[in-house]
């Protein structure tokens, strides 16, 4: 089988079929036509093998976390995920293993209605590396700049649940929270070092009560209280989204939690004064806390 | 140094400076403000060490090679270049490795212009994978689709050459062609197979003359003709583009060539009966030609 015949085989119909794609694979690049009163957001994530994910691990649930991992950076932006290009590279042709792998990527494309624009196979120590695309209207994407002092920090979901299930990015929660976030981030390298690119961006700072934060219950039933409160702290890969809203937004944001039925929970306040202060019930705390880093 | 002091120090003056970026690298994806009468032309390709590079080779090389191999893609749209995102996988961070390897990248994109939208650096095998974007006025591109019987096919450049070069990718050429060209590849897997690729997407044949292929002087002086021949015709990385046009274009084509001062040579003409036929001096010829595969 050479490179052709395995896009042919194994993904050719993830073809696109929203309408601002002008042409799909099949050439040397994709075309999309522009919506005028949209922007197109763009981000790239790679996962490898024995690092984001374990080899024996099923090829259908790597995919779902190639794809959930870049449409959790759509929902951080609030951006609607329209499409994806797909560079893979893989140390040999096994068969089992990619009609398991494109089963997976097909489920998601088809869950949040994505096209495959494009792609790379090539022969190597396995990579998979995801180009994603999403629309956002002029003006309204959720960036990390906009946090001011005496606004809210809310997280959805829980903490620490990325070990006991797999998560689902939230698409929905970043479209309805444009307009009213003023900034946001998805958790993907634990939520203290997510806040602190909030806060530098944003050029300020925030207070943040443990005692608040969602610990998803496996985490607690397992571990002492303080060890899962360290964990919902440093723990990656929650998909999780952190962001910031003006007190005044807070009845908005329990209306819409209920319509989407996530949970979200007010984990503490933004500051004027450009650090990241842990409080526990009233008194500061001063954990060393290192995120998820990919060269540590 | 973690991924965010790595980012800071090779690649942040790889910033955004085009009008059309609204948000560049540091928030969850870039931003990209439509242009009205453009069509946004995107793709990927990946780069694996000891397969389109050697360990051994320059770090500034290798940047090179991966922004030609996606600059080529462009050119073959008919695009223009405007920025790119990078997937970078690092097996550790050795800092003159990385130090080459983006003072590579700024050369190119400071030559073609293009601003560093995003990108992901992960451990693991070394692993390059380039996305890039361009613009191309609405309903311009350049795609394998338009070539019609009776119509000349044509070469840029000279064959064989990636062995002895650092072959251009030919962004000029591909922007002076729009309106001219019905189809257009580059070649990246060598002549015969990607002239396959147009053939199938127009629905049409091709007879090549083998006699009249722009052969690399290099090669010639190096082996046997029929070698040499063979060699233009299967001979990857070339980064020529392979394009079909009118009879009637042919003046200005000769025009355009003398303006680029990049060499344009006529190897044969588009036919009815869906297949590739090599001529050589009015005779069939009955090689078996296999182009470059990464599966093989």
């Amino acid at each position: 089988m050479n490179e052709f015949q395995l896009i042919e085989k194994y993904f050719q119909d993830l073809l696109p079929d929203n309408t601002t794609t002008t042409l799909g694979i099949g050439d040397d690049a994709a075309l999309i036509a522009p919506k005028l009163d949209q922007e197109l957001a763009i981000s790239v994530d790679t996962l490898v093998e024995n690092r984001h994910f374990y080899s024996d691990e099923k090829p259908d649930v790597i995919a779902h976390k190639a794809l959930a991992v870049n449409l959790s950076d759509m929902a951080a932006m609030g951006a609607e995920p329209t499409g994806f290009l797909l560079a893979l590279t893989l140390p040999k042709i096994d068969k089992a293993w990619l009609e398991s792998f494109s089963q997976g990527l097909k489920d998601v494309a088809q869950q949040y209605k994505l096209s495959l624009l494009g792609g790379d196979t090539t022969k190597g120590p396995l990579n998979i590396s995801i180009t994603i695309l999403g629309n956002v209207p002029k003006g309204q994407a959720l960036t990390r700049k906009g946090a001011k002092a005496g606004e809210f920090v809310f997280v959805s979901g829980t903490l620490g649940a990325a070990a006991y299930q797999k998560p689902t990015p939230q698409i929905e929660l970043g479209l309805a929270l444009r307009g009213i976030a003023t900034s946001c981030i998805d958790i993907s390298d634990g939520l203290a070092q997510d806040c602190q690119h909030i806060l530098q961006q944003s050029n300020c700072g925030a207070c943040i009560n443990v005692e608040a934060l969602p610990i998803h219950p496996e985490v607690l039933q397992n571990m002492p209280e303080q060890e899962a409160q360290q964990l919902a702290l440093t723990g990656g890969d929650d998909y999780q989204l952190l962001f910031t809203a003006p007190a005044n937004a807070k009845t908005k944001i329990k209306e819409l939690a209920q319509q989407l039925q996530v949970s979200i929970t007010k984990i503490g306040e933004i500051t004027t004064d450009n650090a990241l202060i842990l409080n526990l019930n009233g008194n500061r705390l001063d954990w060393n806390l290192q995120g998820w880093d990919h060269f540590l």
